[in-house]
């Protein structure tokens, strides 16, 4: 090899570029979804709970990931059983809907989980259909797995029309309708009453993304589970109010044919046993874990009220960020945040940033850089 | 949810069968991949490595848990890149090829990289060709991608004829070809010299698939990434030779351009922390892990000799498994090993099954069984 190499081209194949590649044709000229990874001082940009696990749970983790590591030359429980049972037995008691691990999948973050539901009854063919502005994985990971992308709008303040969405549910008849509750990037979240009329009309698969579920006072779609078991699928992660987005866990409540139908889409062993072993270490210790989503709701009505003094159009949320405007250039107003050593996201709505509520003094720094921004 | 629940109807959502779900047309009738996880004395039927780690991996491995446990709040880095510089290292020191971070990509196991391979690179209307047998998962991470599965034959001793492979490539012109040397579950490796000739006959992507890579004397493929840098992608494992199959840790080696062309498929944060931090602590031991590589070669030699003493017919091996037969009914033979607390594996090749190396008492237990079988 070293003899190929002169130190202009020191990196082995480096020759080779990315048009010189046979891609997928429909990937030429993208990019890498993420929002930019930044040493910043203050990071309000991805919607993680800002307090460390509690050392009780550091403690917890390391005790079980020993305990996994001595049997690390072992492949894991492929169906990851025990995490399952302790995944529903959360769900059942925070929602009063009795699970059990039949209801439950679990995957290597909700992504993973959203690409399965995709595999097993979208692709090619199909089509999935969600309100948009919302998380923006759902169209591209509709996009991965070949299934066609139909945007819906929702209103111009961001809320649902629901009687419109069910109408037009019925005239697309997508395979799969995608409703976020409480809504990414927008906060609000969906009234039950609204969610059953618009679960009843989709003529497939229904996905309720419940990424920030314990941060709204509203009833889970999982009380829905039972009267809609033919097509409802609940999503879940424990990224956001478990404070366990660097462990990657995502789950989902559903009929267990569902979950059968997903065992037929997953990789095998898709789930280390450091995961598993980690996420139910976690588990234990949801009490206090949540004990968290309290004080980051008290915060996040001081942001939203604060920011509506300071003279922004603040969207109303449920969940652990905030929607906010209008810039007459977003782009250029996230820079400045930036510069004041703050982070926060452009999530390409025009006029608006979205900023994740953190601790008190992080929230502090955010709404100082907003009143400077304002003037 | 109570009032609908009958004593023989607990389960919420029950009612509902897979029939009744709106899944995929080709997922119809099928069944999920994956060996049965039976609790057996000796289990030789997954190609794990059967020794445990060493305590000092076990203990770093848990100190950098304990790092990453309280940080967990946070997404982890999406790019992995201290993990995928510390492979290129130990690829770069094991190959003698100087790879970089820029020529390697992770995923939970290699099963995740294969599927991001086939997103990228496969997907409807393109071909993916593999000679079998070969590892199952093949046409089944093809099959989820929809990518069209083109078999290819062996020879009828399991070897590849490489001339009668290149011509074949050069008249199906397969988008992607799959290579795995050492083969799974047949146990060649391919020479060098013909590997080329494969590689540079085919009209796409090639993935050599070096699962078993360490427990082979043969150079590896990542020999010739420099010259084929526009086709070449070398698939690894940490499940086998690492005993690190619980931790799910699968890599590549390419050209930087390929590692570009997979961000662009891969699920955001795939890797959690946790991974990350494990499956750095467990290269740092490397040199310890491998070591009982040298074992369980001079244990596959004596396993492959005694089946021949008793009369078998053995194909030749350069992994940490074997294939062996001939039995008039592999699935009543399954059940005889089983019978005497051995489970090993029947990969549905008429006439034969797969035993995994294991240690010198789960190798005599696997022995004695087959001079019981053999009578």
């Amino acid at each position: 090899m070293s003899e190929d190499s002169s130190a202009g081209e020191a990196v082995v194949g480096a020759r080779v570029e990315l048009a010189d590649l046979p891609l997928r044709e429909d990937l030429r000229g993208s990019t890498p979804y993420g929002a930019p990874q930044l040493d910043v001082p203050v990071r309000l940009n991805t919607n993680e709970n800002p307090y460390p696990p509690p050392p009780e749970l550091v403690a917890d983790v390391t005790r079980a990931a020993a305990e996994a590591a001595a049997q690390l030359h072992r492949y894991p429980d492929r169906d990851a059983v025990a995490l399952r049972a302790d995944l529903a037995g959360y769900l059942a008691a925070s929602t009063g809907v009795p699970l059990t691990v039949a209801n439950v999948w679990a995957a290597n973050g909700s992504n993973e989980i959203l690409q399965q539901i995709l595999q097993a009854f979208g692709g090619p063919g199909r089509t999935a259909l969600g309100f948009e502005p919302s998380y923006s994985m759902h169209p591209i990971i509709a996009a991965g797995t070949r299934t066609e992308w139909a945007p819906a709008p929702r209103r111009a303040d961001f809320s649902l029309d629901t009687a419109a969405a069910a109408a037009l549910l019925a005239e697309r008849r997508p395979d799969i309708t995608f409703v976020t509750s409480p809504n990414n990037p927008t906060g609000q979240s969906i009234p039950p009453v609204e969610l059953r009329e618009l679960v009843a009309a989709a003529p497939g698969i229904v996905v309720v993304d419940e990424a920030y579920a314990e941060f709204s006072g509203r009833p889970s779609a999982v009380t829905l589970l039972d009267e809609f078991a033919d097509r409802l699928i609940v999503t879940r992660t424990m990224s956001k109010a478990f404070a366990f987005a660097g462990g990657r866990l995502g789950y989902l409540a559903a009929a267990p044919a569902v979950v059968d139908a997903l065992q037929l889409v997953r990789l095998p062993y898709h789930l280390s046993a450091l995961t598993q072993a980690a996420a139910r270490a976690a588990l234990r210790h949801a009490d206090a874990t949540l004990g968290s989503v309290a004080a980051l709701v008290a915060e996040r009505n001081r942001v939203v009220e604060s920011l509506a003094g300071l003279g922004f159009e603040v969207v109303p949320s449920d969940a652990n960020f905030v929607l906010f405007g209008r810039f007459e250039d977003a782009r250029a107003a996230w820079q400045g945040y930036l510069d004041h050593g703050v982070l926060i996201r452009d999530v390409g709505i025009a006029g608006h940033l979205r900023v994740t509520v953190g601790t008190p003094d992080e929230n502090d720094a955010f709404l100082a850089a907003s009143k400077e921004i304002s003037r």
